[in-house]
């Protein structure tokens, strides 16, 4: 189950050319998208509606996708708009989805198309100020439910034994998280004080040219927002200078981001990355955060693959809701209440 | 659903030796075939009565087909003829499938055993005239229903967009295509005239001594035959000398061969090559446009598999019958009338 | 359907360390193994109660097993002793699973704690006699019912046609074998008196020191136990001496050791050895042994993965109980009547 009416992570826009479709199941459903004429992303069913081939094999040429099969074109409102010696004037149309272009991704409503609203889609400090922010990050496809994902990062406890190597340690779970609910906004927050910093913090530390010898307060913020965005502010000062609150030039932060987009009911994509606030210029160190990332979530990918096979297999057990596990059960409760909400919509709209 | 009583192809003669078995599932039913003692190929049930082991496991002497296990010998009519220390003389008969060595193939009729004629075999000229002509081809497994392909080979407007680089170009899309119906026989004809030859026929051209920078007519014949055969006949004239109708020396010209052998329900032994009546003797040639073939088909490979994806997935959906696809309706409605007439023949011979 | 209050193998005893837990699924229910704080073998679902991960991707350190997504600490009696920052009192327990070292091996009683008893391991002479055996052997996963397995085993007339260039040779066929059952123990013997020996025990004939070119006596006594166990006493005696009774120094000799674990209704773990009684001081013959074994149970995988397929695509069809399948049918009477006999002690427990 997820959560419809929402604007999910596509692919990231590097994955879209002028010439190429991209096929991709989001939520379910196979969608074929690409560039319009205008170079708008587009997402429609990825189906022929001559045949039934799927227009991902095809290619696009002015922004015009043209089947791969028997060459029917196809417009980005979803309706054939030509095909060699055919009339395609009566073509049953292809289901449209809403899509959007930001932050360096391509966004997909999967739900109704009148719904969808530029608004609704997150606003991203980091996107909205590049002269101020580097971003970098990468794909995983995971063979897990999202909500699995969500659990994970709400939850950094984890850090101390999924990533014992890298940005785990002993004192994140000395430290408690508290957790607070506002909206449909989930943060829960955990601070350490006069600790040393692990391993990728200070590498962090040094990059940003403070020392790595001395003691730290580090923080981590993970926020969620529907449909299944987290997005987790994690940082370090040097100690004793008021933490997440220190001057600029006594700490090093950034934002782990965390685009989790199902696929299907146990599969997803995951886009993950970070958006860094000290040296934005530095495209060797993007490159080295990168690889730094995509290993801790290898890590995670293991794990939470291994919890799906076995909780697709112990069907009849249930899992416990601890306090460390707060913040991603409130995450579920606003899921599930925005998912009751577009069926209870839905049966209105049906008795109308 | 298949038809069963008919004529499939198998496996190629040089598939089967006169000491190894070959299992092969050919309409949902898996087959042992081997060859008896007069070297005649033969297709039992491939199931070792004895404890159910593969007899393709096994190996042949002498025309007996020995099970690989515990050495039960299999005869050429399913009945066990020995097996050490036992007597094998009350052992449950293997159901048999009448077979035929023809065309360089090996042939099994799925059906009703005591229906198989040799008479109903196909007449292919290329194989009864082997002086005049030389085969070359291959076999690809493609995880597709049977009519996918059977559509794909009756409707050729697919080459230009799935073959653009080969034996696809533009005027194909513009030559429309007639179909003809003739009892079980479909015929979808396309004549192309005053056209450049595409890089396939220039190839074929040069190869026939014939001038590669003039314009030609171009023509494509298909042809369904039940169960599940196409033979396209493809050529090209030097133009204006009558198309398929010109003499011999200004022509070059092929039989596309295609026989579909289901395996399930979605899934098929495509047996593809080309017979061609121009430089029979060369063998190089022969590899050249195996090659080639190799090379297209695999492309058909590609898009067959997808659509069978997506027809799968999208089970609601239903396709279009345009003018171009009605080589393949026709088809698939001689298929459906056999299919019937065996259901009914099959009723009738219950209520007996 | 598996007896489940029996000691199968789960392991060798060097696939446990004491730093990392091993993860296998035993008669269907996935179980984490591990040594315990005194390096006692243990074995508990493999299910962390706090969020469903697999325990088995987590670590071991002084006997207790840490869940590697949340650090929840497992005690060996399948209670949570610890987890940072939670009061683990009130955790449901996790099934715990009676666990046992001997012979090499972790062994496992799937079913009822209580009714585990140290007695009920089979005797091993091998294993207790160490000074005068020598053991090597393997493990292979195989996708098949464990009763095909145990079918293979206890006829070993198929020794002729699946290991034709090793053990095999036409005289098993020709001597028959009889069959007797005591309890639950059923032995199915096979006498060959004055043959050539085939090429395994010429090569342990001259490892022992005897001559290759002289007719032998051989024999094969398989020995089933419950719940899937199957011994082959196996040798070859310079002919005339009275061949399993001859004297030691005229004859070679050694036990075929099986352990067949189901792992799910179609996969068993399969653990294959021989343990000899002659040069148990080699360690160069173990190995050459071992690989020559390997080998053959690997054809044996072949073929039974085979019928495996055979059987679950032809469920209509039945096999045939011959002489040479005395063995397997009364091992299967004998796990029949252990299941019916759990499921209705089952049944009084219910009705208590």
């Amino acid at each position: 189950m997820h959560i419809k009416n929402a604007w999910y992570v596509a692919c990231s826009a590097e994955e879209l050319s002028t010439d190429k479709p991209l096929g991709r199941t989001v939520c379910g459903e196979p969608m074929v998208f690409f560039l319009g004429p205008g170079g708008e992303p587009t997402a429609l069913e990825d189906w022929c509606p001559h045949r039934g081939a799927p227009l991902s094999l095809g290619k696009v040429c002015n922004g015009v996708l043209t089947c791969g099969y028997h060459g029917l074109q196809m417009g980005c409102e979803g309706k054939a708009i030509a095909m060699p010696n055919q009339n395609v004037a009566n073509f049953a149309a292809n289901r449209r989805f809403a899509c959007a272009s930001y932050a360096g991704f391509v966004w997909v409503w999967p739900g109704d198309f009148a719904k969808a609203s530029l608004d609704a889609l997150p606003k991203l400090a980091w996107a909205d100020e590049p002269e101020q922010w580097a971003y970098g990050g990468g794909y995983y496809a995971i063979a897990c439910d999202y909500r699995l994902m969500i659990d994970n990062l709400m939850d950094l406890s984890h850090e101390t034994y999924v990533h014992a190597t890298s940005i785990g340690q002993r004192e994140i779970d000395e430290a408690r998280s508290t957790t607070r609910t506002e909206g449909e906004h989930v943060v829960t927050s955990r601070h350490m004080f006069g600790i040393e910093a692990p391993p990728f913090w200070k590498f962090a530390l040094e990059k940003a040219g403070l020392p790595t010898d001395q003691a730290v307060d580090r923080w981590q913020l993970c926020h969620f927002t529907p449909p299944s965005h987290v997005h987790i502010e994690v940082g370090v000062a040097l100690a004793g200078h008021g933490g997440i609150n220190a001057p600029n030039d006594l700490k090093t932060y950034a934002v782990v981001v965390d685009f989790i987009t199902p696929e299907t009911d146990t599969s997803i994509h995951y886009f993950w990355g970070m958006a860094r606030k000290f040296l934005p210029q530095s495209a060797e160190l993007t490159d080295q955060i990168r690889a730094g990332q995509a290993k801790i979530f290898a890590e995670d990918r293991a794990m939470l693959e291994g919890q799906q096979r076995n909780q697709s297999h112990f069907t009849n057990k249930r899992v416990l809701g601890l306090s460390v596990d707060v913040g991603g059960i409130a995450a579920r409760r606003i899921i599930e209440r925005r998912i009751a909400g577009e069926a209870s919509e839905a049966g209105k709209s049906l008795a109308e």
